[in-house]
């Protein structure tokens, strides 16, 4: 909702009209392996990628999902096999998204199985690792570490870059993955959207994602496709400049600021804090604004000083939601808070946030 | 695709209209157990079933999913429980929906297991059976089976009702089940919009299902919700004689007609077939229309007159594209031909049935 002003602003410009006899089919390309993908938003997502520059589109097939949870899932399917001697592992560095989990968990799929910590796991068969970076929910920038720390080859990678975009994070490359996973609820603020997709150079593995979705939920909203191919060709206009686009209309000028402002107010408020720290962030020459840019990150990842303290019972104290370290396989003494909310909503985390300060700990934390 | 025309020629009293700041959030209605069921789709789909009398929807909960195979699938897992003996058992009698069998077997979870025919389904032990009436793809008007034929009475039941509307059937009274399944793709056509809903009785069975529906692609898309809810309310004046909306708009009426002019061409051209029957359909009266009315299947269920022919591979003889009857549990002199294409494409599929005559039969078959 951290972006909602922005396209507030912008909705006189730009409506997304749809008429009664529109998109009624299943299918939006017949010829494409991904078929129910809309080819404008297709086209809108390699536009977009070129001109942020955050990956590579060229030899990739695009497979749209709803949302990049539903694509995680699909990439489970498509690296596995039914029949085969056991549940296939997946992991992801700690602390991990813990939709992760929950995905790879709630059906009991002899298929694949969640393993947690990926500096834990030292199976010798098969897994699957996923790398996101910048990381939900400590903002750091990962690599794959099962290959490097076992020798074990037998691994498939995704790379969820939801966080991939220039108001998170520098933009130091193009990613260049075989498989990597993107959602516009993360890029532009469209969450209820529900648009994901992901960039595959394997044809196999996009068609077995396709048949995944197919079977699942037989595509993906046609509405929300052709919507989210409105909103990216937006943004790339207002990045790029383009005639009767001016540049306060920057998308990500705009997204940065704001995350960068919270933050600001963020690191004032914890800095004098008796009982809670946060990381610190590397900055690197972003490609995409050619200035220094700092990895700001859509959540706080707060840390007790007290290393014996539960700090989402602390932050529950102050009655701040958050989520406890534990359920992305860290200690207790971590907790996440997402800073990508209302504007309203981040001024009263923050006040909360300082009441700590002079009032000491509250019951026992 | 069908109905394509009828929404075609609406597209200019009524668009779906969204602006860019619009549906952002992943939130609806927080204080729904489905929280993500857009408030003005809830209502739509309750006045709709109150014009059709179809469905109750008093002391129901309403669940949106990315379609109705979502909600199958979000059934299945309320109904199922980690840790159990064994997989629940899934049964439907054949010939069923092919769909049921792929959605309930491709992730080889540990929770529930595709059993196929309910008709042949001995085990004791807990089973879900899903009842598709009228069905996909036979039209018959269909009861549960397990429960009266074994008396194992720890079944779950799941009534889909993609096919109970008054263009495809009778509406001879208000469905009163625990857990029933709607579609918009077969209720309005628009297909492509992934809407489905469940009239759920049980809370905890509904908490279940948002549960899976978060998990799997954390909500619903609300472009999609938004229009589907528009769509409803033409439906629903049309039907009404809501003032500003002439007779001639009913979308049922509509639906009827073309439905009815098909199955016409369809019966004639097959009536003097040498190879090809199809079935016969009871006439009942209609408490939407006040009319005598017969089923209109939305899928033609050919079965050869020589029971050792594959009637499918006969088809394919003909250029005609078709489902097997061994893909839906029933035996290869049958396959079904989807009968809500558009109409340039169900003229070839009679020109190419009517070939037949007089020719011989093709290659063998």
């Amino acid at each position: 909702m951290m972006f909602e002003p922005f396209w507030k602003k912008m909705s006189d410009k730009y409506n997304a009209t749809i008429g009664g006899g529109d998109l009624m089919s299943y299918f939006s390309d017949g010829n494409n392996v991904c078929w129910f993908l809309e080819p404008e938003l297709g086209a809108a997502i390699r536009r977009l990628h070129g001109v942020v520059g955050n990956a590579v589109t060229d030899d990739r097939y695009i497979v749209v999902g709803t949302g990049s949870s539903q694509l995680f899932q699909a990439l489970l399917y498509a690296f596995t096999t039914p029949g085969g001697p056991e549940p296939v592992s997946v992991v992801s560095s700690a602390p991990y998204y813990s939709s992760y989990a929950e995905v790879a968990g709630f059906l009991r799929s002899e298929l694949y199985k969640w393993e947690g910590d990926a500096y834990k796991f030292n199976k010798k068969g098969a897994y699957i690792e996923v790398v996101n970076s910048p990381n939900n929910p400590d903002g750091t920038l990962r690599e794959a570490v099962v290959m490097n720390r076992t020798g074990n080859g037998n691994g498939k990678l995704i790379y969820d870059f939801a966080y991939y975009w220039p108001q998170f994070t520098a933009i130091t490359g193009a990613a260049d993955y075989d498989n990597m996973l993107f959602t516009i609820s993360k890029c532009t603020g469209h969450a209820g959207s529900r648009i994901g997709w992901a960039l595959v150079k394997d044809k196999d593995i996009a068609k077995k994602m396709t048949e995944y979705i197919t079977i699942s939920s037989i595509g993906v909203s046609k509405e929300s496709q052709f919507r989210a191919a409105k909103i990216i060709e937006v943004v790339c206009n207002g990045s790029q400049n383009v005639v009767g686009s001016v540049k306060s209309e920057s998308f990500f000028e705009y997204g940065r600021k704001i995350l960068s402002k919270r933050w600001q107010k963020l690191r004032e408020t914890i800095q004098n804090s008796e009982y809670l720290i946060l990381p610190k962030y590397p900055q690197e020459h972003c490609l995409f604004s050619g200035k220094l840019a700092e990895t700001l990150s859509a959540y706080a990842w707060l840390e007790s000083k007290d290393d014996t303290k539960d700090c989402n019972e602390f932050l529950r104290g102050l009655k701040i939601v958050g989520q406890s370290g534990k359920i992305c396989g860290a200690h207790q003494r971590f907790a996440r808070v997402n800073l990508m909310c209302r504007e309203e909503e981040f001024n009263q985390f923050i006040e909360r946030l300082s009441a700590t300060r002079g009032k000491g700990i509250i019951n026992g934390h």
